[in-house]
């Protein structure tokens, strides 16, 4: 069963163990490598879609308000599937799945990523009109780089299923003949799990779950946010479409589509829901780390990204790096930076000493060049996702002294696009009331201190007390270097140093970087390591003695 | 550092990737094996610890109140460390021994368990007389058995720390030069971790846990059982001396003595607390479960181990099987048979069609005829651990129909010494009130059911709802036997099938037979699969520009 899909899996399991580059999929969204006229298929088939019923055959009555952060109703529709019957569906779905062992769910799971792939312009769509990315960004993030973190965990979990023998003969000498067993040992899954999206990358954070859970035998409903359903709707299909294909039960991958979050606590609450993955809100995620009592729960959640700057000798790259970071997809990645560290009486660079006002307006000045034309501005910034991050926005000046305000930038495609560019505000050290919990969207802080000594050690307090899933440093001293890996180690989380070119601290590359590290409060575990996978099976083993 | 345990270290590694057999440490107590006069001076070194305070390094008042199930007050004293006390000097030791890294650790705990195994028979009489168990398998369970466990936690973790690389030199096509990042992955460990013994299996129980945390980096806290504390704290007292002879702090391993259960709940709420390894009851399982919120919990409780007879090819084979997991250690074993479940028709056998009471009453005369000889018979039974398994025997007979009454056995050796052979009790099989829970200790129930059809749907249903860490199955058909994996893999329960010679179902094998499988209430977790050990620890990447 798809057999020509091992070579796939034995590269994924090289890259995943050696953390080596990899791009299984084709990242340029150029007719070179998906094909003539894909693009426009691509396209064609997400507009198909809208203002109609959602094709999937699931009961329930049809639910959806879908409004794209570019100003257009969707106005698709989804089945809402009542809770108990997503759950027997989905007990019913188990055995054959479990029987049909890691090998036969890897290959099947390595197909679905597959088939997803040839859909990427459509999903690239679906992605830009539910979560506002640019139309690149959404190709990129929401296709190719989604589909590489699902078959990192499809590797992972694979690898952690085999990692011991799936049956051994065992010998003991006796007085007489010896005693002679044989020994299975077969993969359980722990039951039947729950994926619940977010509304900023609705594929790339609910792949991984979704398919760690899926290869390691266990049926999975997805519970995509109600802003951002279409991407996993169409994921879902591809997925039941390939299961059917194999002869299994294609149940084993549902949609719980809703307009609210009921669903999505009656069924973290069910007892036969044992795996829960959630990205989105610290309140929510908390709040099922408490409930979901019954499930093994992994949650991302928020966090407070720190960039610690002490010199730099590219002062240029240095702020056209963190710009660009600021900027993208205008900060609403849970991988911006939004507390920037800088002593008090200013850092060393390339170009001479420059004091703490001067980073600060230098920063402002970078992101003020990098939008300073609209058309281009919102090819990098996309589209305001929600009303939230929009009120968030406009209060940030009473944040503390304003460096740099957010400006509204018109659309020249989408008339009733929101668009804002970031905003940078000042604020002193003592104000951990302000800093030290997460302001999703385009808002960051500059923060004097007493040292770059100083400057850990708030690093050090506010991910460990509050999370964080980036953290960076500049410097040109090794010493400092050293220090800050050290703190970064101490607060657990992922470090990025001297970042002045063309790659960026909210960007990770599957089977490379990790994203997240389980060791801070803004997740339970990494994309994708051991953790991740493990529990979500269990071995049981039968022995018999040899005849 | 300790590089002579490499080659150690890596045929563990093997054996637990094959589940192959693996015995590192000699069995048998012989001189042979342990050296002329070991033996001697294992009994000569157990007992200077008598009546005395233990030598262990820690502050605190002295406490302990241990008496030998033979009737002997052991009258050793410990200190009552206070919580804050430990956790402080847990938090100051995990730095060092974070940076030390996986290999290091690796080899460091195995030169632990080869110094703990040098003193097996000094905790041989630690462990006899703590729970009971005659002398023979208080060596065997409590020491060699006990070790290979704790090699086996090391080989899994270490294993599973090593799955990734630990550096990776990544490349980035650019315009100009390739942008060239050097990245490490770095594992830390989740925290402080805490152990709790309990009093049947002091070691066997309590190195599972105490190794998987600490080769992870975790600081170890270890609880023993107020009835057990001596063969722990000799093990904590070996493991402080390794670490400090490899210039680490011994605080990495510390000793909580108490003579209640408060420290634990103390310890186990605590917010640095970040892993909890139990072995005990539901009731308190259940309430770590619940309340160390802030932990990865671990635990190993009460099940309904359930044996299926169908038919056999060996009658006697069967029932001196059987007769023997009965009475070894007086069924105070979390893995001897409960509940026999036989068709109210009979069974079919090598010697003739036997019907249901021929079947009850064969397995109570086996009974009778393996502890016949009290002397003989009290080298298998041992002791009753404590008052409650006592209580618990007494009242056996009124829990049905007795088939087999539980008999008081003089130890020629020990007058005080309090013993019991098994009581066998037949049920209806609507009695779930009575066999669907544990009645740890020598009770067990027979139950006769409508054919072998309802047996299996009995299996599945107890286990399911109470788990069990054991099952087994006796059938000369095939058809059976595949019926039986199939109600085990349901149930996720390990099971055994057509156990008649010298192999036994509360046996399980270091390295090739899983103890507890994590698929059912009974245990978390198995001994040792990838999700015993994966969440004990993280991985915190850095990434650097090469210059």
């Amino acid at each position: 069963m798809f057999e020509r899909n091992r070579e796939t899996l034995d590269q994924a399991l090289t890259a995943a163990a050696r953390r080596g580059y990899w791009s299984a999929y084709p990242e340029s969204p150029s007719p070179r490598v998906y094909g003539e006229g894909a693009a426009e298929r691509g396209k064609q088939a997400f507009e198909s879609l809208l203002g109609r019923p959602f094709p999937l055959d699931q009961p329930g009555e049809r639910i959806g308000a879908e409004r794209s952060p570019y100003g257009i109703d969707l106005g698709v529709t989804y089945p809402r599937t009542p809770a108990a019957d997503l759950v027997a569906a989905a007990r019913a779905a188990l055995p054959a799945w479990r029987d049909a062992g890691p090998e036969a769910r890897a290959l099947t799971c390595v197909e679905i990523v597959r088939r997803i792939n040839e859909r990427s312009f459509e999903l690239a769509h679906a992605v830009q009109h539910t979560t506002g990315q640019a139309f690149v960004m959404a190709f990129q993030a929401g296709g190719p780089h989604a589909q590489d973190r699902a078959l990192e965990a499809v590797a992972y979990g694979y690898a952690a299923m085999t990692s011991s023998a799936a049956s051994a003969r065992w010998e003991k000498p006796g007085k007489g003949d010896p005693i002679v067993l044989d020994k299975r040992f077969t993969v359980v899954p722990r039951g039947v799990a729950l994926v619940i999206g977010c509304n900023t990358f609705p594929t790339w954070n609910a792949y991984p779950g979704l398919f760690a859970s899926l290869v390691t035998g266990n049926p999975v409903i997805v519970k995509p946010h109600p802003r951002a359903i279409l991407p996993l709707a169409i994921s879902v299909s591809v997925a039941r479409e390939v299961l059917a294909e194999a002869g299994f039960d294609p149940a084993l991958v549902q949609l719980a589509a809703e307009e609210g979050r009921g669903l999505a606590v009656e069924l973290a609450t069910d007892p036969q829901v044992r795996v829960v993955d959630f990205t989105g809100s610290t309140e929510f995620g908390d709040w099922l780390e408490r409930n979901a009592a019954q499930a093994l729960v992994h949650t991302e959640k928020a966090g407070v990204n720190t960039v610690v700057i002490d010199s730099t000798d590219s002062w240029r790259g240095m702020l056209g790096n963190l710009a660009f970071s600021l900027s993208l997809y205008s900060g609403q990645m849970c991988t911006a930076p939004q507390n920037f560290l800088v002593p008090a009486g200013g850092i060393d660079t390339d170009e001479g000493h420059k004091s703490f006002d001067e980073v600060a307006e230098g920063l402002a000045a970078a992101v003020g060049r990098l939008l300073g034309d609209d058309a281009k501005a919102v090819e990098l910034t996309g589209a305001i996702v929600n009303p939230d991050v929009l009120a968030r926005v406009e209060q940030a000046p009473g944040l503390g002294e304003p460096v740099l305000e957010s400006r509204a930038v018109k659309h020249p495609a989408f008339p009733d696009a929101v668009v804002r560019t970031p905003a940078i505000v000042r604020v002193a050290p003592s104000r951990t009331d302000v800093y030290g919990h997460e302001h999703f969207g385009p808002i960051s802080f500059v923060i004097p201190t007493a040292s770059t000594a100083e400057s850990l050690d708030v690093l050090r307090r506010t991910v460990t007390a509050r999370g964080a899933l980036t953290a960076s440093v500049y410097s040109t001293s090794p010493a400092v270097l050293d220090e800050a890996e050290r703190a970064a180690l101490d607060a657990g989380v992922n470090l990025s140093c001297n970042l002045t070119g063309g790659v960026f601290v909210n960007q990770s590359a599957a089977f490379s970087d990790y994203h997240g590290s389980g060791a801070n409060p803004a997740a339970t575990a990494s994309l994708t390591d051991p953790g991740y996978v493990a529990g979500r099976f269990h071995v049981v083993q039968s022995r018999r003695p040899v005849s």
